[in-house]
């Protein structure tokens, strides 16, 4: 999605991925196979460009930094990253900022475990602070039971206790090289089983709610000193706002922006690299839903047998399907939301193969990121 | 773009071209450099491909029957192609159908020519039946002395009084393979040097006459049988609606429905002539201005010196600039058609090095295709 807006741009891309099958190499002509972890190999592809930047943040700072030392331009900046890079970073960086956030304390052994829990009690939910992604790597702790099932901790968790979430609110600020910023309209989404289903933008919430989101969201873009697109993600419980997440890239809940919004996060983010002024981040729409495709246990069904054919933008990433994976989105765009998100998620789940559209995250399946 | 909405639907794309700078070149991976209207070299290129379908209209019919004669599959069919192709077969189709179109003749000698003339008076308009192209290929006679410049008329021409034309609007109807169709809505298109400079969503036109236009575009796609996006030109002479030109594949005066329109006519094209259930035409936003970026003189103007940057999307195509050439567009959505077309046309007189936007089209500017 990047290359389709850099494209719009005439902007000349060139990807570096692991995988000569990745969704991104088998639509641009332009790619490198190597490790984008080995320091050698960044190098040898960051030389040849202009800028470089992230869609994912599964790097190493280390790197990161000797890269630039060599005089080659990384955007955000390995000073970035490493701020936000992982969750035990996001809470300090939180927390300096003394914006609220979920109680919670690190654990790399089992005594750190437990006194963690000792503290929260049960049930506590405990997350890798690296990698974890739509679920993965985020497990709730119910009883001692699950607690001895961790004897020999394999790296860092965060543990924090299992918390009574009435909303998930997400927004998405840019940051350009001369630290202009626009922020995206807040959205509420809606998770299940650890994974973002749905997202509604804007989120119907009071506008001093969504001012404290926007100014919260500001101020770690700023702190961070991030260029491009970072998305911050939000609890409410008992009518609280906490930050939860954030993420250093272009992110699932602004998919949406492609069609709703004046500039979409794909082109701003290609902007804000390049060192180019920003684009406006308003809806040109009243609303608009994002569903995720989530691949279930059969290869998708072809986008022809959606007959009759309802008023989305589909979007399919070419990537093997693989149960429980991100394969596409959808998009629809009008008045009420309520009836979008319908169509949306049928559309969605037409899509993995359920005659009947599962509703979307139903309050009582939000959580940490806790998977089904 | 048929690229990027492909793209868009995981549909594998194979660009037959005859330039390796193209464009399309120089996005898609997958890419052969071959003559079009070479018989042997398209029927190499079409055997490897599900369905083979067009960006313009410069083939030769006789090529295209020959290669289904071997049984591959082009969509629009040769018989379709034939139909629309040359503007002389245009106007024939259009009085078959009992529609009004400009009085007009065909001339391929000069006594034909002087007939034409005769039977119009001064000023006439001749137009090239074959090859014309944005105001190329077409010539106003004024008087004896112009007559006169064409004494050996090196192929076939439409010959039409010029006409007090006072608004041109244009429509596109998408035909499935089993005869379903979707209308987009009617535009007004402004064009000035006989070059569309901006379209107008929707056109605000009486809805009797919004009605006349989809009806006729309607009859005229099913008549020739087309698969995939047919666009329909038309003038208003004395409060009359007039046929004008025909257009069988994607067309600029649709270029808005990316951002606008709940399918573009890039993915229905695509879902046309892939044989898919097509989807909805309809607006999503209350109106939108699509601005070319014509070249001028000089190379574009980079983006980054736009600032700060409106809300618009900007498409550049990624071509040499050659002066009259149109190497890009840009889209504005909102409320207020005027206001949007302002800012649109801004931002496109920028791009070129215009430093005030030249107004598109005045009503004096319109014609018959007629160049500056």
């Amino acid at each position: 999605m990047l290359y389709q807006a850099a494209m719009d741009l005439n902007v000349k891309v060139r990807i570096l991925t692991g995988d000569a099958n990745s969704a991104a190499a088998q639509v641009c002509p332009d790619y490198v196979v190597d490790d984008w972890n080995n320091e050698t190999a960044l190098r040898r592809f960051a030389t040849g460009c202009e800028v470089v930047t992230f869609d994912h943040e599964l790097v190493d700072t280390r790197v990161l930094r000797s890269v630039e030392a060599g005089r080659c331009t990384l955007r955000p900046a390995a000073s970035s990253m490493q701020k936000v890079l992982d969750k035990a970073s996001q809470r300090r960086l939180v927390r300096e900022l003394h914006m609220p956030t979920p109680d919670y304390l690190l654990a790399s052994d089992r005594d750190a475990l437990q006194a963690a829990v000792l503290r929260f009690g049960y049930p506590a939910v405990m997350k890798a602070t690296r990698g974890g992604y739509d679920g993965r790597g985020v497990h709730v702790l119910s009883g001692d039971e699950d607690l001895n099932a961790w004897s020999d901790l394999p790296s860092e968790w965060l543990v924090e206790p299992l918390l009574p979430i009435e909303r998930e609110l997400a927004v998405q600020v840019v940051r350009g090289v001369d630290g202009e910023l626009r922020t995206y309209p807040v959205v509420e989404t809606y998770q299940s089983g650890g994974i973002c289903r749905s997202v509604v933008a804007p989120a119907i919430v009071p506008p001093e709610l969504a001012d404290t989101v926007r100014r919260f969201a500001e101020a770690i873009a700023e702190s961070c000193g991030i260029v491009g697109v970072l998305a911050v993600e939000f609890f409410v419980v008992g009518g609280e706002l906490m930050v939860n997440e954030l993420a250093p890239r272009v992110h699932n809940t602004a998919h949406y922006t492609v069609e709703a919004c004046a500039v979409s996060q794909f082109e701003n983010h290609v902007r804000a690299v390049l060192g180019w002024p920003l684009g406006p981040t308003d809806l040109v729409v009243p609303a608009a839903v994002m569903t995720n495709v989530i691949a279930g246990p059969d290869p998708l069904r072809p986008l022809s047998e959606i007959r009759p054919f309802p008023p989305v933008r589909v979007h399919l990433y070419g990537k093997q399907t693989r149960a429980g994976r991100k394969v596409g989105h959808v998009t629809a765009c009008g008045d009420d939301a309520a009836r979008l998100r319908q169509t949306a998620d049928r559309v969605a789940a037409m899509l993995v193969g359920e005659s009947e559209a599962v509703p979307s995250g139903a309050p009582s399946d939000r959580s940490q990121g806790v998977r089904a």
